[in-house]
C-alpha cells in the first residue's frame, strides 16, 4: 500500500519536475500532535509515531525519528521501501545533510509550507540557496493523492470559566499587552493553538487528546482577532468574546489578513512556532521580529488556582490508576487481560472520576518485550496478553476539569528476575532524587538532570530520552520551555530555569530491546522554598499520588536516603488516596505502602 | 598611607583632565596573578587579594571583588576611603554599570591599555562612546605616582625536557601550526605566560608561585618570535630556542613588530586574554580573528607522561601534608602553632621531597573564624596561635618537577561543635560524590556541579566560589577551560566538555563568617571508562593522597554509597602514603584510615 502511494506521488512529482518532496509531521501550528487532516507523514510512510520526517526521492525515500521510535519505525518501515534513519546516532545525517548531498543545481525541493515551521524552512532554503537548488513551497502533494483525506476538525469548543482557569481572558490579554510594549511590537502573530488556547481560556476537540480548537490569532493595542471556523462556538461563547473585544474571522482568511498588515510596524513571531507560508505572507514593509511567543511563559507559570486544580486532578487519577493496578494484579493469570483491554479499564476506571474529559494521549500499554518500544501504543495486530509474570509497562494520562496528568507506573505481574528488579531500583532512585533535590533559583533542567540519570550512567547505561518536559494545563501534555535533559536540544528553544508554578514531568528510564522496559513517572510542580543569603531556594512538589511497585525493588541497592524519600511519599500516598477506595484496595495499598 | 596616595593620584587626574581612572588587577599579559611590578592596583587601595577593580573618581573610589574576597577586602578598605562593591550582589552595580552612571558627555576615562583584557576595553570603549566620553588608554598614571616600584622580573629560565614535558617543543610547534591552518589564520599573537611557556617547554620565575618567564609569542607557518628578555636564558638553553628555529627579540620590542605585521594577513588572537594595547597595535589591514588561543586545549589535556608524573607528584605532596596533618595534631596545645609557623612547617615537610620547586600559590593556613575569609593568608598582623580546640583550613600547594598540587584539608585540633560537624559532613558529601561520578562524555562542570552542590542547597547553604578548575603542570594552578561551576561566569569563556586528561579541582566548601569555615579539595584527572551503545563514558581519578579528618565527619549523615566511597579512598591513601612515613606516622594514619 505505502509502495503504492509512493508510486503516486513520484508521478506527480516526475509532472511538476520535483526531484525531492519533504513530509514534516506537523500541522498549520506546529503542533506536536496533528489532527488526522494532517497525517500526511503517516499516509505515506505507514509510520505511526508522533514524531519524523519523511523525505521522497524518485529513487529512495527516508523517515528520520528520534530515539523513541527506532524501534517501532523499523517494524512499521519494513518492506515500504522507505528507509529509517536514526536521528542523533553517530554518522547518521541529518535531513538537511541528505538533502544537501542528494539534491545539486537545478533540482527542485518542493514541500507544503504550512506544515513547516518557518525557522526550519529558513534553514533548508539557506542550504538550498547555496547549491542553487529551487524550493516551492506552495504544493500539498499527500494533498492531491490522499483520496479519502479526513475533513479538518471543527468540533465544538467550550469556555473555562475564572473558577478554571484562574484568571480572566480580559486579564490575559491585558498582560500580553504590556509584554507586547515592552517588547516593542506593534502586532503580536500567533499560530500556536495551546497559546491561542490558553490566552483566551478556551478549549475544544480538534487534536485527539489535546482539547484546543484550530485557529490562529492577531492582535495588537487596539485589536484582537481570531481566524476560526465559527461554528465551534454557541452563541453564548460568541457573545463572551464579542464582548470581551475579540473580532472572529474565518480561519483561513489569516493569510489574506497578514498580507495587508501595514507598513511600518514591527510584529512579533515565534519562528520555531510560526509556519513558513504565514511568515512568508508578511509584506515586506513589516518588520518581524522573531522571539518566544509572549504567551509561552505565563501558560507555563501555572497560577495557584490551575495549581490546586491539579492537586485535585491528580488525586481523582491517582485513584484511578491506583485501582487499575490493583485490578491487574488481582486478576492477572485469572482472567484474560490483554494491553488493549487493561487500556479500556483503566479509561473505564478514569471515567468513573467527576470532571474527567479525555485522555491525555493514547495509552502506552507495554507488555514484557513491548515496553523496550519507548512511545508503543498496542495496536490490534500488535496486542498481547498479560502472563503472570515479568512487568507491564503503564504510561497514561487524562483531562480533567481541573488539569492533566501524565503517569507511568512499571508494574510487576509475577516473578521478575534479578536483572530486572536492580533495573526497576535504579531508575526508581533517579525519580526519587531528581523529585527530592532542593536547589537555587537559577537552575535548570541541564543542572538538574544528572539527579536522574547518575544511577545508570554509573553503569554505562542510560535512556534515549529527555528526563522531563513541560506539562499543559488541559492542553498539550508537552509544552515548553521547561524541561529537564543533560544537553541543549538542537532546534529546540533554550531550557530554561525553573520558576515557581512550572509543571514538569520526571520520568526516567531504562529499555532493554526484545527484553523489557522500565519507566517511573510523576508529575511535579516547581515551588519556593526559602530565600537566603545565597538566594531564593526551590524544590518541586509531586502531584502524582500513585504507589511504586516495591515488588519491583530491590532495597539493598536503595541508600539510606532513597529509602527515607520513598517511605514518604508511600505515605503521603495512603494518606490521600485511601480514602477513596474499597476495602479490599485499600488494605492491599496500606501493605504496599509500608515503609521498607 | 592609601589617602595619601591617591590624593597624588587625584593631582595628576586633575592636572590631566582626567575623571576616572581604572586600575585593574592584570599584568600585561592577562595573568590572574602577577609580579609585584604590576600590583599598582593593591598599592592604590591596600586590598591584597588576587582579584578586583578599583575605580577612581575625583570626589570617590571603588573596589570591585567576588565572593571569596568581601570579608577580606571589608578589612582592608576600612579607612581608606574606598568603597567595597561586591560583585554578583543583588544590587550592586558592576563596573562598567558604575562608569556609565558616573560619567557623562565631555569627560574622561583613563588606563593602562597594557593592563587591561582587549575584549573588557571594547566592552568599555563602546559604552564610553554611547555617552560620548572620551577614553585615554596610554596612561600608566600609578606608575607615575609609585615612587619605589619593583624592577620588571627577569630571573632565570630553565627547560622541560622531554621525560618532563612529554612531548618536545618542535612537535607542540608543529601540532600548533596545523591547527592555525584548520583555523585558517596566517599568525597567532600569544601574550598568556602559561601557554607560552608550555608551548616552548620552558619554565621560569617571573611570578610569585607561577614558575613562567616573562615573554610575548609571534608565530606564523615559517618563523616563530620570542619577546623576552633574553638575559633570562643560559647560553646552553638559547643554542636550543636557536636549533629549534625560534627567533629571540627583546621583551618590550613586541608592540613595534606588531605595528610592522603585513598587510592582509590573518592574526588569531585571543581578546581575552590579550591586552588592549597589544591589539591596538596591530594595523588596520590585518584581519584580526577573535578566538580561544590554540594552545589552551593541548595545555589543558595532559598528555600520559605528564599525568603519570602528577600522580608521583601528589604522592610526594600526600606525605607532605600528611605528615604536616600529624605534626599539627601532635604538638597542638603542647608546642605553640600560629598559622604563619605552620605554614613554615609545612614548606619544610615539602621541601624534603625531592623535585619540589616552590610552592603552587601562598598558603591559606586559616584558623578558627580566619577560615571564613575564603582566600585568606595568614600576616604577621593577622597571624593567630592554634588551641587544642576547633579547626584549621589548609589550602595549599606545591610545584614539583612532576607536576604542580593544589589541595584542601580541614583539620580538627580539639573539640568540634554539632554544627561544625554536620556542615564539615555535608561538605564532604558533595567532595565524595562529584569525585565518584561517572557521566556521559559531553559533559561539562555545568551537569556535574549539583552533585557537590546538594548536600548544602538542601538546607538552603552554599559556599561564594566554583566548585572546581582547571590546574596546570608546573603552571598556574588556575587554568582554562575546564571548570565545575552550576552556571556560566560571565565575561569568562564557556564552560568545556570534560576530555581525558584535563586535570581539575574538587573544592566545595562552607563558610560561616565570624565562625569557622570548610574545604575539601582534591585534584583529579579526567579519565576514559567504557565506551557503550550511549557513547563514551568518562569519569575522574583522584590525584590527591591525604586523609579527610574523621574527627570531623559525623558518620550517621553520609548514606551508604558516601561510606563506600570514603572508605575505599582511605584504603587507597593508606597503601600509597603508609609506607614514606615514620612507624608513629603509620600506625596514626592505620587508625584514621579505618573504614567507618
Amino acid at each position: 500500500m505505502i509502495q503504492e502511494r509512493l508510486a503516486r506521488l513520484r508521478s506527480i512529482m516526475k509532472e511538476r519536475s520535483i526531484d525531492a518532496y519533504l513530509v514534516p509531521t506537523d500541522d498549520f501550528h506546529c503542533s506536536e500532535y496533528v489532527g488526522d487532516y494532517f497525517k500526511c507523514r503517516k499516509y505515506i510512510t505507514g509510520f505511526t509515531g508522533s514524531a519524523g520526517t519523511a523525505v521522497i526521492l524518485m529513487e529512495e525515500a527516508g523517515l528520520w525519528t528520534d530515539g523513541r521510535y527506532f524501534l517501532q519505525a523499523g517494524m512499521q518501515l519494513k518492506g515500504t521501501g522507505v528507509e529509517l534513519y536514526k536521528m542523533a546516532e553517530p554518522g547518521v545525517p541529518t535531513v538537511n545533510e541528505f538533502l544537501k548531498e542528494k539534491l545539486s543545481e537545478g533540482m527542485t525541493l518542493a514541500y507544503d509550507g504550512r506544515v513547516m515551521a518557518a525557522k526550519k524552512a529558513e534553514d533548508i532554503k539557506a542550504i538550498m540557496a547555496k547549491k542553487n537548488v529551487k524550493v516551492e513551497t506552495e504544493m500539498d502533494l499527500i494533498g492531491e493523492i490522499w483520496e479519502d483525506r479526513p475533513a479538518l476538525s471543527a468540533e465544538p469548543a467550550f469556555e473555562l470559566s475564572e473558577e478554571w482557569s484562574g484568571k480572566l481572558r480580559v486579564d490575559k490579554i491585558a498582560e500580553i499587552r504590556e509584554a507586547m510594549k515592552t517588547a516593542g511590537c506593534d502586532g503580536f502573530l500567533l499560530s500556536a493553538l495551546e497559546d491561542i488556547n490558553w490566552l483566551l481560556n478556551i478549549r475544544g476537540n480538534d487534536i485527539h487528546c489535546c482539547p484546543v480548537v484550530l485557529s490562529y490569532l492577531y492582535m495588537t493595542q487596539e485589536k484582537l482577532v481570531l481566524f476560526v471556523n465559527e461554528t465551534v462556538f454557541s452563541e453564548e461563547i460568541k457573545n463572551n468574546l464579542t464582548e470581551d473585544g475579540i473580532e472572529l474571522m474565518p480561519y483561513n482568511a489569516v493569510y489574506e489578513y497578514v498580507k495587508e498588515l501595514p507598513q511600518g510596524i514591527t510584529v512579533l513571531v515565534d519562528k520555531n512556532k510560526l509556519n513558513d507560508a504565514l511568515l512568508s505572507a508578511i509584506p515586506g514593509g513589516v518588520s518581524v521580529k522573531d522571539g518566544m511567543n509572549l504567551t509561552q511563559m505565563p501558560k507555563a507559570i501555572k497560577n495557584s488556582v490551575e495549581i490546586q486544580h491539579e492537586r485535585d486532578a491528580h488525586i481523582k487519577d491517582g485513584v484511578a490508576v491506583t485501582k487499575f493496578i490493583y485490578w491487574m494484579k488481582k486478576n492477572v493469570g485469572k482472567t484474560e487481560i490483554t494491553e488493549l483491554s487493561a487500556a479500556e479499564k483503566l479509561l473505564e476506571f478514569r471515567k468513573a472520576q467527576k470532571g474527567f474529559l479525555e485522555e491525555s494521549f493514547d495509552p502506552i500499554i507495554a507488555y514484557g518485550p513491548h515496553a523496550a518500544i519507548i512511545h508503543y501504543s498496542p495496536t490490534e495486530e500488535s496486542d498481547v496478553p498479560f502472563q503472570a509474570k515479568g512487568m507491564v509497562l503503564c504510561d497514561t494520562g487524562g483531562h480533567y476539569l481541573e488539569g492533566s496528568t501524565d503517569i507511568t507506573r512499571t508494574v510487576v505481574l509475577g516473578p521478575v528476575t534479578e536483572e530486572e528488579k536492580e533495573y526497576f531500583t535504579r531508575v526508581l532512585r533517579g525519580n526519587l532524587n531528581l523529585g527530592a533535590v532542593k536547589f537555587r533559583h537559577g537552575c535548570t533542567g541541564i543542572n538538574l538532570d544528572i539527579l536522574a540519570k547518575a544511577p545508570l550512567w554509573e553503569i554505562g547505561e542510560d535512556y534515549n530520552h529527555g528526563t522531563g518536559h513541560g506539562v499543559g494545563y488541559i492542553l498539550s501534555v508537552h509544552e515548553g520551555p521547561n524541561s529537564v535533559r543533560w544537553k541543549h536540544l538542537p532546534g529546540h528553544g533554550p531550557v530554561t530555569v525553573f520558576e515557581e508554578g512550572m509543571l514538569t514531568s520526571n520520568e526516567p528510564g531504562y529499555y532493554k530491546a526484545g527484553a523489557f522496559g522500565i519507566r517511573h513517572e510523576n508529575m511535579m510542580v516547581c515551588q519556593k522554598e526559602e530565600a537566603t543569603e545565597y538566594g531564593q531556594y526551590m524544590s518541586f512538589e509531586t502531584l502524582t499520588m500513585v504507589p511504586f511497585d516495591i515488588e519491583g525493588i530491590e532495597p539493598s541497592l536503595l541508600n539510606t536516603r532513597e529509602k527515607k524519600v520513598l517511605n514518604a511519599y508511600h505515605e503521603q500516598v495512603y494518606e490521600t488516596i485511601s480514602p477513596y477506595l474499597e476495602e479490599e484496595e485499600k488494605a492491599w495499598l496500606a501493605e504496599v505502602t509500608a515503609a521498607i
